[in-house]
This record gives C-alpha cells, structure tokens and sequence, in this order.
C-alpha cells in the first residue's frame, strides 16, 4: 500500500445564476453592521477528506464523489484541490 | 478610491475536538458506495465576497468580519485568503 494519502479539499458553490438567501441574509447583517462594502457574498461548502495513495492515484475517484455525491451540477459548481500528506497525518477521526 | 477590489473568502471549519455529525453522514454514505478508504471527512463553510481596495487595506477588516461574525471562536476555525482582482469583476450580484 502506498505511504502517501492525498488531502482532498472539494469546494461546492451555488452557480452564479442561482439566488443565495443564506449569503443575502449575511451580507444585509453585515451591511447592518457597518460593513457597507462587502458585495456579492455567497455561502457555499468545503468537504475535506483523506484517502490513502497519491493525488495522482486518487484524482479520478475524488472527481466521480464529487461530481456524483458531493454537489448537484443542476445548480452547483464543483472545485477539487488535491495534496499530498504524510500517511500518519491521514488518520484523523470524524 | 482605489480601483482594485479584493476577494476575501473565509473557510471556517468546526475544531477537529467537535464532533461533526454532517461529516460523519456523508463519509458513511460514501463508504456505503463504495468509496471505503474515504476518511476524516469533514464538512465546512466557505464565505466569499469583495470589498473595495487592495489586500493589504481591507485585510484588517476581513479578519475582524471572519473572527466576529461569520465565525464561533468556541467551536470553529478560521482561515482567510485575500486575493485582487480588478474592480469590474467585483460588481457581482448576489
């Protein structure tokens, strides 16, 4: 087995198209706040995870999870960043 | 004012000490799948938006949104990027 797990970090946003009533409701407080510049704030996910192998190896199946489990491509976007850490810094708990 | 804007986007994750129940649904529906070797998995947020002016002048005022609003210092981490990007592609809806 190989010593490298590979740090997967896929971000999940909302298409530029689709309304965000979450990302609206914390930019009105933070304009309310006194924050007035902030403009086009969104809220979207960041679901990370090991898996054993480089990220050479692991790309393909981190992109099917992704595409097919992770994010809804009808409404939104999908981004994969991959690295590699050292297999004992892998095992983390949930 | 300046004609740089900058995009802030602030990823703000629950403390590795606090139990993540989203994360561990979605690790066991995908060790359900298949994807077994999948681990640590762990869900989070992340919160973009622009500001006028360049990294370095809205810097201070990102950290103190991320760390006062968009963040539970209790149970959640923080971690900013700043990145310029030219004024015209800031004017984004949300």
């Amino acid at each position: 087995m190989s010593e490298t797990s590979t740090l997967a970090r896929v971000t999940v946003r909302l298409k530029r198209a689709i309304l965000d009533p979450q990302g609206r409701a914390v930019q009105g407080t933070l304009h309310r706040l006194g924050h007035d510049a902030v403009e086009g704030l969104r809220v979207g996910k960041v679901i990370e995870f090991t898996l054993p192998g480089t990220p050479e190896e692991v790309r393909a199946q981190v992109d099917a999870i992704a595409a097919d489990v992770l994010a809804n491509p009808v409404m939104e976007d999908v981004e994969v960043t991959l690295e590699p850490v050292p297999a004992s810094e892998g095992e983390t708990g949930t």
